[in-house]
């Protein structure tokens, strides 16, 4: 059996890092925490994620779907009812991406500061 | 003493966003992780996080220094060392970023697999 291929981010050609560009994503994030909840049509995807725009929210789910992380269901009724819900792959990225989500609501204040600090220091 | 405001990511107007969008982003991944050895020099960093360009590492440290992450000591030598490093700020962001970094190299082969079934499927 040929060994598994070792996969490395920090390598410039390693295709993995691909995929970390996918998940290292604002969006990305907030579809994946907003999906953590349970299957959700498109509108409401776009009411759980405040303020992204049908089309920003459209490209971010054809490319999770892509990536596996996502599943889109047509019910055949009229009209049809389209639901996206996490796969099990999309699930266990809802642990570190929400992490990441966490840390920028706990560490705000924090960052507020920093940023107030370093444009006094870049003022003439 | 007023209350610690509450931020939520999900919410459009929420100033936390703009440090999501700063943490949810793969060079900021990469630029952690290689710092998480510890202090480096530009070029340093440039071989660590290979492939990134000369400008788009100059302005995720800046962005990052901004932020509070990543400190820039300039040692007073001829010619002067410049060193980055993470702050105890920074550090905080190691683990979870660390994880997505190793969540799509573990799941790489996944995604691939995923990425050319749904490319099948796209095909007329």
């Amino acid at each position: 059996m040929p060994q598994f291929p070792a996969f490395d981010v920090m390598t410039a050609t390693c295709p993995s890092r691909t995929s970390l560009a996918r998940i290292a994503n604002k969006w990305t994030a907030m579809v994946v925490i907003a999906l953590s909840a349970g299957p959700m049509r498109f509108r409401d995807l776009r009411t759980g994620v405040d303020g992204i725009s049908a089309k920003v929210l459209t490209e971010t789910l054809r490319d999770l779907e892509r990536d596996g992380i996502v599943t889109r269901h047509v019910y055949a009724e009229v009209p049809p009812r389209v639901e996206y819900e996490l796969t099990a792959l999309g699930r266990t990225l809802y642990a570190p991406l929400q992490a990441l989500g966490l840390w920028a609501e706990e560490h705000f204040p924090e960052v507020l500061a920093a940023r107030e600090s370093y444009d006094a220091r870049q003022r003439p």
